[in-house]
This record gives structure tokens, sequence and C-alpha cells, in this order.
């Protein structure tokens, strides 16, 4: 009988990470963070256009957009980034309205070139402003026709190497020549990266922190199937969706013995979730792990002032409080909350500050995780074969369409 | 040996709707599309100011994004709502800096008239700019302590009934005062929820639909437990969030039996996700069902050109395509390759347009499924003890903060 556990609880610690390095010399991701960034900022130094339009959808621009999302109201950025990722027309056409045409840089993003949305995008911005070398740049794979396009018109082209997944591949040209360009540190958001990098590889806090947590997660899957992300800023609001898609599309998958796997990601924001999700979460079905992500420092003193309203003088207690001290005093409320109910796994992550490095090294760790939940549960977490059924019917009803 | 059952299969659909008939005497949110409108618009038609902001968060919020958000860019609106609703200060910031505070009408929503982040908002408020009777009104419980406060300070207040639960609050003045005050059709609004209300008490086409899909999601909860909506339309991000509060908090519950239930919600946007957490639905456990939302008609000619990009000819079969007949294509694609696979339970709701009824019908559809359900489940929808316990955990850490 031919039949491999799809989770082996014998495994050691060793032996994952051994197969860690294996596929490190095969899988790009891990070793962007050691990365060349001069091509990047010498870039990003002659942009003059005040508007970076990024066309793209999925792993092409939500890596990018957790970062921007996160740092944007922290920096002085004299760019703006806007995100062209849907065909809703009515989204299109709003986010247009507000941006000079003139006055922008095109950055099409698709790895494999073709994807429908974002060439469908960028050809209805050929219908209102000329493109052409002065601004516009591709990032792509090096053959792809997306590439060939940009080398017809004597374009700009950056590579997404082939062995990095769309995903996966934040801190490649996909992520780091629009935050370059916009302002951001591109070697600090390397150095965050590389900060967790190197902690694993060389087995130092993350090594056990991360093997600790995926075997944890794999081993109790089937009892906890969902994986809540709850995080206590709304700068991470672009991070939460970039975890939904790295968790879904990576984990969601057929194991080598052909039965059907997956960790569901949520992603919540405090407080606001509080009045939302988080009574599912207390009294609901015992089927959800929750990991809070604070911010340790806002650096930002909005303060509650001395104030009382007539009526409502039981609320002074409020007074004089910081804003980013009631949201952690209400991220630890949560977690004592949950923690006292003692049936639901819960862990917290601090990330320190508002800067370049701690959003990365959130990433990087969130990467890694992914990795190792997959080695566990002997599935490729770098594929999506799940997803071409619908683009071939797709293909085939406009194909219809265009003989009708 | 007390014991009753949590799903009881012979119950029939009769005896269902006689518990919501009784239950309709007592929960006040089944009959407000029957309210009369005028004190709304009488207030609305004197607000002079350009900017209306809403201090709310959870129930008293996510219904009027949603209903905003869905319509905002398809009607010509002379004013712009703004929302304030977390205690994530560099949010709070961000979004003030590009409102005139002076040309701003604040309105203060709170059920219960002590929610910490409303509060805490208030009073940054008055340290920005001087509140008073002109620029500020509240809506909240008639005997609550922000009432009291409105009295004092001669100011106008909106009552919310004490039956209307927060989360199913949107067609009381929670919704409707700021939604008329933007200048969107409120009695429109409620003709979309008389139309669902009337269809299902008068047992026409939703008498059917809605109990046998509240049958069949209870029935079979403990295969699916996680309940996706899928919606085709970037307009629809609100109505998603609104849904997940909604199923969230009124189904995660504890049982007669003091066994816990739940239905986990999750929202996702057409095409956008087809890139994220699609994989996950076609390979993953099967423990999900889906609810494809389709709007039948965006009014929105937008066209991919006639453009040929060298290099990229083969997506020439794009060329001439309405961008909404493309979204309505690939929903179409993503619910036949999930069909293909025959195990994965799939329903569709088409809206017709982006008008006040069509959103409004939706959401109180949505209403009337979660109260069958929660039937069903012989669970109450309509409290939420499961937070007060991280309540009662802030208020002592904050109180002992005062004292230290």
């Amino acid at each position: 009988m031919q039949y491999q556990h799809n989770f082996n609880p014998t495994i050691s610690d060793e032996e994952i990470f051994e197969k860690i390095l294996d596929e490190k010399e095969i899988i790009g991701y891990y070793n962007l963070p050691q990365q060349d960034t001069d091509e990047y900022k010498e870039f990003a130094k002659n942009v003059h256009q005040t508007n970076i339009v990024v066309i793209g959808i999925g792993g092409s621009t939500l890596g990018t957009y957790a970062i921007y999302k996160y740092l944007k109201h922290s920096k002085q950025l004299d760019k703006k980034l806007h995100f062209l990722e849907t065909t809703d027309p009515i989204d299109i056409q709003s986010k247009l309205e507000n941006i000079n045409l003139n006055d922008t840089l095109f950055i099409v993003i698709s790895k494999s070139g073709t994807t429908v949305e974002t060439i469908s995008i960028f050809k209805y911005i050929h219908s209102l402003v000329k493109i052409n070398k002065d601004n516009c740049v591709v990032v792509t794979e090096d053959d792809s026709k997306l590439r060939t396009y940009a080398d017809i018109n004597g374009m700009r082209s950056f590579d997404i190497p082939k062995n990095v997944g769309g995903r996966f591949s934040v801190f490649s040209a996909v992520g780091l020549l629009p935050l370059a360009i916009v302002g951001l540190n591109i070697d600090d958001i390397l150095k965050g990266a590389k900060f967790v990098h190197d902690s694993f590889f060389e087995k130092k806090s993350f090594y056990n922190r991360l093997i600790n947590k995926a075997r944890f997660l794999v081993e109790y899957k089937n009892s906890f199937n969902v994986n809540v992300v709850f995080s206590y800023s709304s700068r991470l609001e672009g991070f939460n969706k970039w975890y939904i898609q790295l968790w879904g599309e990576s984990l969601g998958k057929v194991d080598i013995n052909s039965a059907r796997q997956g960790l569901t990601p949520i992603g919540i924001i405090g407080p606001i979730d509080q009045h939302s999700f988080l009574q599912l979460i207390m009294e609901g079905k015992r089927d959800k792990t929750i990991t809070v992500i604070k911010v340790k420092n806002f650096y930002n003193h909005l303060k509650i002032p001395d104030v009382t309203l007539e009526g409502l003088e039981n609320l002074d207690y409020l007074n004089g409080l910081e804003f980013s001290e009631l949201i952690n005093k209400q991220a630890d409320a949560t977690i004592e909350a949950v923690n006292n109910l003692n049936d639901i796994p819960c862990d917290v992550i601090t990330i320190d500050g508002m800067c370049e490095s701690a959003i990365a090294a959130l990433m990087y760790e969130y990467e890694l995780l992914t990795s190792l939940c997959a080695k566990f549960m002997y599935i490729n977490a770098y594929d999506q074969p799940g997803v071409e059924s619908g683009k071939i019917i797709l293909k085939e009803k406009l194909m219809q369409k265009g003989n009708s």
C-alpha cells in the first residue's frame, strides 16, 4: 500500500530544517534578502512623476500594498502610489478620476506577462494617455510576452526570477521597485527580512519559534482548520490581505496521498472586529487558532484630552490616555479574555514601530512559516493548479463571444 | 435527560416560519421597512455642512458604510461621508487631515451610549473644534448616557429602538439618517428591504429560497463550517464586512445544550481574490459553502479599447469588451469551475443595478437568512455575551493605570 502520512509526528526539527535547506537551493524567495538593490535605487532617482500607478493583481500588488499601507502616513513621501487591480469598471474609473495621468509613471506587473485583468486595464490606459518608455516600465519574467512588448517599445523592464512565485515576490522587483520610487528605504526593507532569515537559518530564536508553530498548526489542522490573524492596527489591513493570499494559495492543496489539505486564513483588525468577529471566536466552535499582532510603538502621541462630557462623566477614566496606549490595552484585554478560556490556541507577535524593517520582518516570518507548514503537510507551497480551470473556462466564454 | 437537538431535521418549514412570526412581535428589525422616514428627510434638508463624519464602530457604521460604498460613485452626491471607528491613532489622524472640520456635521452613534472607542474619539474631536447643537447630533437609545449628554447640550438626538440590535440596525436611524443627509434616497432603501420582507412573509419566492438555504447551511454545518461570500464587485467590499459581523456575532453562540455553535463568515472580492483565495476553495478541504454575488447591471460602459500591443497580440480577444461584461464572465467562469467539481455547495445571488433598493434588498435578505439559521440552531441571534469579558478586562486595565 502506497501511503505517506500527511503529517508525521515523529519527524524531527532537524529533518524539517534539512528539507527547507534543500528547497532553498531551488526556490528563489528565500535568498531575496541578500540582493543588490542598486538598479532599483538608480531607476527611482530619475523618476520625475508624482503619481505611481501599479497595474497588477494578486501577488503583483498585495505585498507592495501591505508595506505601503503600513508606512505611508508615518513617512514623508513626495510621491503617491496607486493600484489598479480589478476589472470592476466603477473601481477603475473612480480611481483614475483623481490622478493626473500626465504626471504618472505606470508600472505594469505580471509574472506570466499575460494576466487578463492586468492587460485589460493596461489597454484601457492606452485610450487615455500616450504610453511610451518615458511613462511606463514593466516587471515580468525575462521571456514573457509582456517583456517582448517592452523590448519592442524600448521600455525598461525588470525581471521577476522564474523561481520566485507571485505571492512570495514582495522582496523582488515586484515590491522593491515601486516602493523605492515612492521614497521608502528598500535597504531597510531587506534588512528586516534578512534579520529573520539569519535568525532562522543560523538556528537562533526564529528557528524554534517557527518550527514549533508550524508543527502545532499542522498537527492540529483537523481540529483548528481556521487561522485568524487579529491585527491591532488599521495600518496592517494590507498585511492581512497579503497573508490571506499567501496562506490560502500556498496551503490549499492536494497532498501526496491525493487528500485535500488546507488551512483557512482570516484577517481581522482590532479593535474594529472586536465588534464583529470576536463573539464568534469566544463562543463559537473551537475550530480557530488566533495570532494577535501588536504594534509596540506607533511613534504617535495623539491623546484623549482631559474633557468631561456632561452625562458621560463615568468615562472620564479615559482622559489623558494616548490612543496608542488604548489600542494596545485593547489588544491585551482581548488576549487575556481569549487565554482565560483555556481552549483557544493563541499566540502574540509584537512588531516594533512604524518602519520598513518591522513590516518586512513580519512578512518574511510569514513566508517562512508558510513554507514550513507546507513541508509538514507534504504539499507544494509554490504552485496553484486549482485556479487554472476557471481561467480556461473564462477564455472559452470570451472566445465564443468573439465568434458570435 | 435534558437534551434538544441543535438541529432537528424533522422540523417543518411551517414550524420555523411560525417561530419567526412569533419573534417578529419582539425583535424590532423585521418591521423597519414599514417605517416613516419624514423625520430623517426633514433633518437632512437643513444640513448645510459638506462633510458628514460618523463616529461609531461595529453595528453603528458597517451597514451605513456598506450602502454608501456601494453607491457613492454611481450617484451625484454633494456631501461626503466619513467614518471614524477605530482607536488607531494614525488612522484617526490621517482621516481628519483631509476634512475641513469647520464645514462638518458630526453624527455620534452608539446604541449603549458608552462605547469606549466612540466616546474616546468624540472627546478627541472636542480638542479640535467647538462642538455644539449646530454641528453635532447623536443616535442612541432613548435613556442612554449619550442621550443625557445631548439633552443637556440642547442637541438633536435620534432613537435606536431598544429591540433593534446594532448589527440589525442599518434600516433604523443608524443608517437612514447619515444616508439621507448625503443625498441617497432612503425611501428606495426601505422599498428594497420591504420587497424582500413582503416576499418572505407572504410566502412568495423568498420564503422557500431562504428557508431552504438556512436549512441546508445548518443541516451541514459540521461538514461546511465556513461560508464564503464571493462578491464580484469592489463596490460590495462594505457589504462583505457587514455580512461578517452579522453572521459571526449572530451565529457564534452557545446553544440550548451548552454546545458551541458557529458558522464562520468569509467575504472575498472577485476577480481580485481569484488570485488569492480561490485556490483554497478549489483544492482545499471541503469545509466551505460558496455564495457568489453578481451585479447584473453596472450602468457603466467602460470598455477595453481596440488596441493591439505588439508581442501581446494573443490577448486581442479582449478588445471591444466592456469591463462590466468581463467581470460578470469572470464570475460565471468561477461558478462553472466550482460546480464542475460537484462537491462544493455553491449558490448565486444576482442583484440588479447600482441603486438603493438593490443593495438594501440584499442586506434584508441576509438579515432574514441569519435569523432563520439561528432558529434552526436553537440559539439567540440578537445578543453577544462573549465580548463582555474583554470589555471588563479592558476597563480594569485602564482603571489600574489611573491609580498608578
